[in-house]
C-alpha cells in the first residue's frame, strides 16, 4: 500500500516540479494531537508518534523519529521501502544533501511548518544552491483519495462560571500590551489562544477541547475570528458580543488587517506557519516577532479557575481511586481465557472518569505500563503490545481528563503482590524527589530549571537518574501541555508564577523490569508567611502506594508530608467513592509511623 | 581637583573633535584588577570600585555604578560636578541620547572596550544618526600629567613542577583545535591566557600573578608572544623553546600573522578589544568569533596543578587558623588608645600568610567586615570605614592568597562573644546550604545553576536569600575568578567538569547587623563509584564556628560531614601550626554529638 502512496505522491512531486517533500507530523496549527484529516505522516508511513518528519526523494523515503519512538517507528514502518533515522535537524539536512543536487528544489507545505523550523534547512540548502520552494497545494492532499474532512464541529461557549473572566476583559487587557509595543493587532495562530481569549471550546482536536481557529485582536479589543461556518451557531454567536466579528474564510482574517488599517502584527514566529506570515508580508505589514502574550496570560489562572480546576481534581481522584481499588480484583479474576491486560486496564479506569460529572475526554492517551511496558517512557498500549497485568509486579498508569472546569494528569505506580526486591528503595528515591519539590518555598523569579534538580537529588545520591523532565504546565480544560513554564534540566528563563499549574512527576526507569513515576499536579500560590516567596499546593488527590515505601529512607518530615497528604486525600475523596473504594482508601492512607 | 581634570578632558575632547568620552573601569586586557597606570576613572572620579563607567560630555559628567558600589561611589565623588546613575547599557544610553544631538559625535579608546559591549550603544545611537568614533589617543592620558608607567616587571618561567604540563604540549593540544575549526591562528588577546600557555607568570597586575602579554598561536604549535622588552630576561628565553618568537611591540603581533599567511583568526570578541579586531580587519584577515578555547582548557586542572592546590590550602588554611587562634586575643587586650580594628585584622592576617612558603601576594583585597560592616557583601575596609572589633558581635573574614602551586579564597564568619539571638539560626541554615553543595554528587552535563538553589533552599523554608552567586572559578596561582563554570542563579550553559576548582560560598546578610558567608574552595571529581556522576572535594581546610551553630536545626547526616571535615582539619593542619593555634584547633574541632 505503502509503495503506491509512494509513487502517487512522486508523480505529484514531479507535476509540482520538486524533487522531494517535508511531510512532518503537525497540522497548520502546531497542535500537539491532530485531527484526523491532518494524521499526512501516518497515512504516508503508518507511524502513529506525536512527532516525527518523513522526508520523500524520487528514489527514497526516510522517517525521522527521535528516540521516544525508535522501536515504535520500526515496528510501524515494517517493510515499507522508508528508512529509519534518527530526528534532528542536522540528520533531516545531510540527508536532503545527499538527495538533492544543485539546482532542484525541495517542497514544503508552508501551511505546516513555521520558520524557525526551517531556518536551519534554509541555510544548509542555501549553501548548496538548492531551493526551498513553499507549495499552494499540499502533494499528499492531492494523492489522498479518502481523506477525512477537517472536522468542523460546533465551537462552544465556555461559560464565566468556568473562565472567571470575560472575554471582552481578557481582550482589553491583552491589547493594552500592543499599544505598548506599538502594534496595531494580535495575530492569533491557534485554536489553543483563540479558546482562551474568546472563551470558547470545541472537539475538532483529539483530547484538546477546541475548535479550530484563528484570528487578529486589534488594539481597541474589537477582534476578527475565524471559524467554520458550520462551527458557529447562535448560542456562540449570542456570547460573543458585537466587537468580534466572525469570519468563515482564514483569508478573510487578512481582508480584516487591511480594513482596519493594521500597520504593525505582533506575531508569534514559534507557532504561526510561514503561509500566514507570507501573506501579511504580501500585504506590507510589519512584523513584531516576540513570544504570544497569550501564552503567559492563560498561564496564570485566575480563582475561578483554580477552584474548578480543585473541583475537577476531586471528581477525577475519586474515579482513580475507584480504578485503583478495583484493580487487584480484576486482576486476580483474570483467567488465561479471559486475562486482564494493560489494554481492558485503560477501559476500566476510562469507564470510571465516564461517570463522573462533566468528564469529555482522556486529557491523552493513558499510559497503562505493567512490567517492562512501564520502563518505556512514553509506551502507548495497543491491542500487540497489551500485556496480562499478573498479580504481582508493579504496574504504572498515567492519565487524565478533560473536564470543563479543569484538566487533569496523573501517575501512580503501585505493586500487584510480591515484587523485585529493589523496586521499594528505587520507588521511596522517587518519592523523596517529589516531596521535595511538593515542599519547596522560593522567591518570585525562580525558574523550572533552578529547582528541577530537588526532584533527582535523592536518585543522583546513588548514580541513578530519569531521562525526562520533572514538570510541564496544565491548562485550563484546554491542552495537558501548556507552556510557557517548565521544571526540567533545560533551561526556560521563564520564572513559576502564582497560578500557574504544574506538574510534578519524577521518574526511574529499570529497562525490561519496571518503571516507577509519582506525578501530582500542583499550582503555584504565594506564600502567606513570607511575602516575595512562592510555595506550591497540591491538585492531585489520589493514594501513594505505602507498600512500595522503605520508611527508614525517608525523613521524619518525609514522612509527616506523606500522612498529611493521606489524611487530605481520604477525607475529600471518601465522600465522592464506592463503599467498596471507602473500605480501601481507609485502609491505604493510614498513616505511616513518625 | 576634579573640575580641572573634566575642564582639561573637555578641552582635549574638543582638540579630537568629539562632544563626550566613555570612560570604563578596565584596561585593554579587560583585566578584573587593573594596572595604576590604567585607574583612568579613579583619576577622574575618586570612584575606586572594581566595576563602573563614567561619561563625560561638554555640560555634563556622570559616573555610573551597580548596586553593589551605590554608597562607595556617593562617598568618594562627594562634591565633584558628577552625577551618579545606576549601571546598566540602556541608562548609559538614555543619558547620551539625552546629552547629545544628531550629527555629534562621541568617542570612545577603542583598545577598553569589546565589541559586544558596545552593540547596544552602537544601535541607540545609531537610531539617532550620533557617531560613535574610536579615538587612537585616549584623550585621559593627553591630560594627565604625572599618569604612572605601564608596569613591565619581568616575566618568570612558571615551572613543570607547578603546571604540570609543557608549554608546548599545551600548545600543540590547542592548536588541534584550530584544525577542527579550519582557522590558522588563535588570538590570545590578554595575560591571563598568555600565563597558563606559556606557562609564565609575573607581577604586573594586582593580585594577579601575571606579566602583561598577548599572542598569536599558530596551526603547527609554534606563536608570537608579545612582551615588554623589560620583562624578558635570559631565564624566560631559555624557558621558552624556538618555537615561539617574543616582539617587544604589540603592532608586531599583526606583522607576524601577515609573514605566517594567517586568513582566518580564532578570537573571542567577549574578551578581545576593539581595536585588535579593527586590526586584524584592516589586514583582511576572517575572524572566527568563538569562546577562547583556552578558558574551558585552563579551568580543568591537571593532577598536578590538583596536588599543588591541595598544598597551597594547607599552608593558607594554617596561616588562617594561627589568625583566627590570635584574633580573640588581639580584640580583647584592644585598649580606647590602641584599639584593633577591622584594618588591623587584615594586616595580622597578612603577616601569617606571609610566613608561609611562597605566598607571594592577597588573592583579592581582604573583606574584613564586624557588625555591620560584615552585612555589605562586597566591603573594602579603609582607614575611614575601619570599625573597632570589640568581644562581642559578629565578624567575617572573606580573604585568600597567590601561592605558586596555588591560588586560595576563603570566608570564615566568627562569633567574638555574645550575639544577636537570631544569628544562630541564619549561621545553622547558611551552613546546611554549605553542606547541601558539598555532599552533592550530580551527572555529567549539569551546570552551575541548576545545583544552586541547594545553597539556598535552607533559606528560603524561612523566606531568606542572599543576592549574590553561590560560587565561581578559581585559578591555578592565577586569577582568584575565572570561567567559564559558576555556581549561580544566572544560566551559563557551562556544565561543571573534573577538574574544575569552585567556591562554594552560600551566605545571609542582616543589613545594619551582621554579615555570615561560608566560603571553601571545593574542586570537580569523577565519582569513584558511580559511573558518570561527579562529586565534589573540600580544598579549603580550616575551623567553622560551633558556637554559631544550633545542633538541633542539623541532620544526623549534615552533623557527620562537619565532624568529618573538622577530623580533617584537625589532623591536617595540626603539625603546621605554632603550639598555641593547636591548643586553639583541638579545641575548636571537637565533633558535634550525633
Amino acid at each position: 500500500m505503502s509503495r503506491e502512496r509512494l509513487q502517487a505522491l512522486r508523480e505529484e512531486l514531479a507535476r509540482q516540479g520538486v524533487q522531494a517533500f517535508l511531510v512532518p507530523r503537525g497540522d497548520e496549527y502546531q497542535n500537539e494531537y491532530v485531527p484526523a484529516s491532518d494524521e499526512r505522516l501516518a497515512w504516508l508511513t503508518n507511524f502513529t508518534g506525536s512527532a516525527g518528519m518523513a522526508l520523500v526523494s524520487m528514489e527514497h523515503a526516510a522517517l525521522f523519529v527521535d528516540g521516544r519512538y525508535t522501536l515504535q517507528a520500526q515496528q510501524q514502518i515494517g517493510d515499507q521501502p522508508i528508512d529509519q533515522e534518527d530526528l534532528n535537524q542536522d540528520a533531516i539536512a545531510d540527508w536532503l544533501c545527499d538527495q538533492l543536487k544543485t539546482g532542484e528544489a525541495l517542497g514544503y507545505d508552508p501551511r505546516l511548518h513555521t520558520e524557525p523550523g526551517l531556518a536551519l534547512l534554509h541555510k544548509r540548502l542555501g549553501e548548496r544552491d538548492i531551493a526551498l520552494r513553499p507549495l499552494d497545494d499540499n502533494p499528499i492532499d492531492a494523492v489522498w483519495t479518502d481523506r477525512p474532512a477537517t472536522p468542523c464541529g460546533p465551537a462552544r461557549p465556555h461559560p464565566y462560571t468556568f473562565t472567571g473572566e470575560h472575554s471582552a476583559d481578557k481582550r482589553r487587557r491583552i491589547a493594552a500590551l500592543l499599544a505598548d509595543k506599538r502594534a496595531d493587532a494580535l495575530w492569533l495562530p491557534n485554536p489553543e489562544v483563540c479558546a482562551w481569549l474568546f472563551n470558547i471550546r470545541g472537539s475538532d482536536v483529539p483530547h484538546l477541547p477546541v475548535a479550530l481557529a484563528s484570528a487578529l485582536l486589534y488594539r481597541d479589543g474589537s477582534a476578527t475570528l475565524y471559524l467554520a461556518k458550520e462551527a458557529v451557531g447562535d448560542a456562540l454567536i449570542e456570547h460573543l458580543d458585537n466587537e468580534v466579528s466572525i469570519v468563515s474564510d482564514k483569508r478573510e482574517l487578512f481582508a480584516a488587517a487591511r480594513r482596519h488599517h493594521v500597520a504593525k502584527v505582533w506575531v508569534d514566529p514559534l507557532i504561526t506557519n510561514c503561509w500566514t506570515l507570507q501573506q501579511l508580508r504580501a500585504l506590507d505589514i510589519e512584523l513584531l516577532q516576540e513570544r504570544d502574550p497569550i501564552i503567559a496570560a492563560k498561564a496564570r489562572k485566575n480563582a475561578v479557575e483554580l477552584a474548578g480546576t480543585r473541583a475537577a481534581h476531586e471528581r477525577d481522584g475519586a474515579a482513580l481511586c475507584e480504578f485503583l481499588a478495583e484493580l487487584p480484583g480484576a486482576v486476580a479474576a483474570a483467567t488465561p481465557d479471559n486475562s486482564f491486560g494493560e489494554l481492558k486496564a485503560v477501559q476500566l479506569l476510562r469507564s470510571k472518569r465516564e461517570q463522573r460529572e462533566g468528564f469529555s475526554d482522556d486529557s491523552f492517551d493513558t499510559i497503562s505500563g505493567y512490567g517492562p511496558n512501564g520502563a518505556v517512557v512514553h509506551y502507548r498500549v495497543s491491542r500487540e503490545s497489551s500485556l496480562p497485568i499478573k498479580p504481582e509486579g508493579i504496574y504504572l498508569v498515567d492519565s487524565g481528563a478533560q473536564y470543563p472546569d479543569g484538566t487533569t494528569d496523573v501517575t501512580r505506580t503501585v505493586a500487584l503482590g510480591s515484587f523485585p526486591h529493589l523496586a521499594k528503595e528505587h520507588f521511596t528515591r522517587v518519592l523523596k524527589g517529589h516531596i521535595a519539590i511538593a515542599t519547596l518555598r522560593f522567591p518570585i523569579g525562580t525558574c523550572g530549571e533552578q529547582i528541577d534538580a530537588f526532584a533527582r537529588r535523592a536518585l543522583w545520591d546513588q548514580g541513578l537518574d530519569y531521562a525526562h523532565g520533572t514538570g510541564h504546565g496544565v491548562g485550563s480544560f484546554l491542552s495537558v501541555h501548556e507552556g510557557p513554564q517548565r521544571i526540567g534540566k533545560a533551561g526556560t528563563g521563564v520564572p513559576l508564577q502564582a497560578g500557574m499549574i504544574v506538574s510534578n512527576e519524577p521518574g526511574f526507569y529499570l529497562t525490561g523490569q519496571y518503571g516507577i513515576r509519582i506525578e501530582n499536579l500542583v499550582f503555584v500560590k504565594e506564600s502567606a508567611e513570607h511575602y516575595g516567596f512562592l510555595e506550591f499546593e497540591e491538585l492531585t488527590l489520589a493514594p501513594i502506594d505505602r507498600t512500595l515505601i522503605e520508611p527508614a529512607l525517608l525523613s521524619e518530615g518525609e514522612r509527616k508530608w506523606l500522612n498529611d497528604y493521606h489524611r487530605r486525600v481520604r477525607e475529600t475523596l471518601m465522600p465522592l467513592v464506592n463503599e467498596n473504594t471507602q473500605r480501601w482508601l481507609k485502609d491505604v492512607t493510614e498513616p505511616l509511623p513518625l
